[in-house]
């Protein structure tokens, strides 16, 4: 357990009430498993409204597998993801990737997270040369590593583009409420602009579910297999698809992103006339990136457990939650500001 | 909802109210994720003490993951696993062991589920040779998909054979505590057996947990890696944790499961004198497996859903669990023997 | 170096001179890579013709590579290839399908290598449950790997129900020449029943070149990535071609199978009235299996290397190549019956 | 058939008439299949004794067979390469590597195809973190796709920053041989420094055949059965012996190489007074890279079929092989200059 409140990562909160209560009412009586209850007919009914989909939703255990799956039903044997240097897909998911589905990740360098049509074609040279992988699918996050959104607009021209080069998107939503939130639009209008993507419930108060989000029949035939293959099928479905139902009752998941973003704002607006700290990237969810001081970082540390993004570069990251309140934030801050200071009149004298 | 207790699964059950109880508990407060969580460390040193493993224990979501993880910590990538053919893992996990770890399955007809050092001997005719593949792995399941148990005495001898023939000894414990129910014995005195083996939780009353324990160090070095790049390294661990905690306070796995067992034996009991009616299997657990008349099966299947094991062979399949209790055994009971002689007046007619 | 002629392998045998003089042919001036020369463009042609292909041909080293290309052509991942136990592609591939291509082959007992409707029909139950792999091709080898050929009308019958089951055919031609010689019909009639099938150039007097036909042009547009992917793209491709154009000039591919047939023919004869063997499957190519007393196995050995196929039954199978000549055929019968004698007179004594 | 000689790739030539004949001398008879022969036996031995190979030699037919190989042997499943964005594993085999090792490439830009221990220092953060996949193999080639040769003492700081970190080395030598003539070393100087590292037949004079040598025993218990499952073990495995035979008789691989690279030396001395024309790349073995302006290289494009490196840069690539002759060499330069003078001539009009 943790005293104070986290700013190390969204996945440090626990779950929210509501979620909690959702599993308790899914847990009466029998219901048959692997998905055939009530409970995951009415989750997914509903995502498939709320995003406009086709093809189906299906649920898995964590973001990882929600990655594999939604990228294993876009792919053949020879093709390829291009996707942002920074991309989950590539950094933090032990290779799963190319493990699982065996494809290669063509990774671009990005300034912030993001992926342009720029950066897309410089990677679609080798087009029909057989020595070479195939790009199909693009890979991004919407909200991004880096904790910037693309805006609509950037969204649609992406899958513009995409289409006129015959490329699929796949979107990794695993903070894709906080983006909704950021952007003001609904979950269709994130959707509409993708083949395929994962909606998060983890970072936004679930225990622990995922969903992928197939926008297309056609894309969707398979995945029931390769969700199972790929180790994601739950027995009692029931408790992944509550999870989702807690969340979507009075559009919880919305109201959470939208209170988490607005923390990060607050702490990010606490710090902002800080000498010697710098927002490195917007904020536009609920992450906050600031490059500060080596021996600021190793003071803050002392006090506060939270992720050196890069340490070349000196840039730290804090991550608001749900349940992160002002007070939360504004002892935050107090220590940021406070750990600083010190800095300042250790280095002053 | 189904009305009725179902018998058609161990995983049609919800959860315990020790399980429901112990995620309320888990989720207070915030917590690193990944698993760096007291009750993660709690767990984990429980089962740990419980096993006698010295490797470690690894919680997963699903049992197909269970056997993969574990599986993919014994295999090189030529080397097989020799297993029973009606084994989970050839039969129920979609290719899972050939797609992911990308071993073969040397698959090993067997009556009663369960495998021998003769059946193993008839398949390791052929090493040495680079044509084919080399088995390197045995893995069985303790309870089988036969619902019969191997005696302690039997698992010592697959043992000792495996480790005169330098083999390695994988066990699927999906229902590993009605094995312990059964054979009266300790958790501990299965594992010493096996190399490594896995510990559900999800059909003893559990949401969805599995536990994969190393016996030894050397097998476990790799398990952090091969978990998170399988897509099963839950972010907020503490739930799979909280779960097991809540199995383990006071034995309640044990109980839980001699108390399924103890309703398999009731309603075997009640059909055993049943004209037409014939156990297939010896009842070493909480699965009852019959022979029934087709157009019994026919009939009882309009009254409750169960699954035809073998249609070829007219065998059904009905399992108890945790919260099945003497009426719904005796209604069910009640049912096979109603549906049967009508069944008897039908043909008469 | 052998010093007699072996009857242990029809790949113990050198390559036909036609086959040395077309390398030595090739090996005039540059060409480019990869198959865009004229050599490649001559064979692709012909064979394209004498299989009646619309989707091409491509050239690998091995038969394994072969079978892999063609099978990963046809399967999705969660797809399952039904073959006999016996075929190549699960005995004698060290788990390439497994491993490179991820998909579990559900094996077939058979008492002559070949399969049939109903033996298939067995396997197709599971279709539609997200927790069995899902049946999609059928693999079978023509010559079998005991010897024995499917007729045109089984062929015939195989493929429609295949059509009628929505499942693809795959046949294994490594050593197809055999069977086009002993059916007394073309190449054509023999494609014509599948979706891909291998024609075995080095088994038939090559140096070492297989090729991978595919009926339609559909499946083939995959081909030349995975081809380059499984490793099996020859730089100086003309090498590969050339060997093909050497075996097709004057139909020397069906003048090297119809001779090394008529070799096993004359083989079969020589022993067909000796006591003690006994021919274990029909003679329909250039492989004799026979069961003989294991002391008879055992002194020949001392003179003869061969196979012994099945120890326990104590089958052995000896095999002729294109370049056996009678008086090699008449040594070797005299070999048997010589030992078989001795074998006699020593149980007599 | 290309009429004049090809400067476009090394592999446009065709192979060296000792390697015809050692072909033809091969071909002599029966011999053991999948490598049981005395050709094997002896090219075998003589690449070991060359190499100070204590763990052995495997024949492949291609260099990405030989690179998947040579990897596979030193991989665990969560284990990644540190590579040359620019290396031949990462950009010309169609993702073979995640294909069937299913391992993650760790790229690095270089200005000149080497790999330094800072450039992979930088790659060695997340050592330890089960998020990421862990480094431990470094794959350099030699000569690097740029035409470049890492020196002796380059290679051996290389090697002790491997050891020092735990890492193993890899090397592709598909034009070992020209950096052997270049640096005026021993095959064995250069293997020195590796763990496993192959050995190009194919550019050198050869139909088509490279070999995998491996430095220790331990690293090659898992090789016979790694070609095979890898597709690799050629049935009539004596005609890839007898290639490498042919090009060790009296030394012909090195002559063949310093003749390659002696005739670079003379169109890089060809051309490097040209107005326009600068090389790009030092000159270390057989390939010319050179910056042109854009419309000379669609001028000479027009004559002569090379390879276009970086469109972007304008930097071709002209290679010349052993049995380029000084007079194809002047042919060439003169095609160059003629184009460029055109040039010169056409802009000033």
């Amino acid at each position: 357990m943790i005293q104070r409140k986290s700013f190390g990562s969204d996945n440090h909160a626990g779950a929210h009430q509501a979620v909690m209560r959702a599993l308790a009412q899914a847990n009466s009586g029998d219901a048959v498993g692997y998905g055939a209850d009530p409970w995951t007919d009415e989750a997914t009914a509903a995502l498939r409204a709320a995003f406009g989909a086709r093809g189906g939703v299906f649920f898995v255990f964590t973001g990882t597998a929600a990655n594999v799956l939604g990228l294993s039903l876009l792919l053949r044997p020879y093709e390829a993801v291009i996707c942002p240097e920074s991309g989950h897909v590539n950094v933090d998911e032990c290779g799963a990737i190319e493990r699982i589905i065996g494809s290669k990740l063509l990774t671009v360098a990005t300034p912030d997270g993001k992926l342009t049509p720029a950066l897309i074609a410089a990677n679609l040279g080798d087009r029909g040369d057989e020595h070479r992988v195939q790009p199909r699918v693009v890979a991004i996050s919407q909200v991004t590593e880096l904790g910037t959104c693309y805006t609509l607009n950037e969204l649609k021209v992406l899958r513009e583009f995409c289409q006129a080069e015959d490329l699929r998107l796949y979107l990794d939503g695993a903070r894709l409420a906080n983006a909704a939130a950021h952007l003001g639009c609904s979950l269709a209008d994130l959707a509409a602009n993708t083949d395929i993507l994962s909606f998060g419930g983890t970072k936004n108060g679930a225990v622990g579910a995922e969903a992928v989000v197939v926008m297309t029949e056609e894309l969707a035939a398979s995945a029931p297999f390769l969700r199972k293959q790929q180790t994601q099928l739950g027995s009692k479905m029931r408790y992944l698809a509550a999870q989702f139902l807690g969340l979507l009752e009075d559009d919880l998941w919305l109201r959470n992103a939208s209170h988490a973003n607005a923390m990060a704002a607050r702490l990010a607006d606490g710090i902002r006339d800080l000498p010697g700290a710098k927002l490195w990237q917007p904020v536009d969810s609920n992450a906050v990136f600031v490059r500060l001081d080596p021996a600021h970082i190793a003071r803050l540390q002392r006090l506060r457990d939270f992720y050196e993004w890069d340490p070349s570069a000196h840039v730290v990251r804090w991550m608001t939650a749900f349940d992160t309140d002002e007070t939360d934030v504004d002892h935050f801050v107090a220590d940021v500001r406070r750990t600083a200071s010190t800095a300042n009149s250790s280095s002053d004298s």
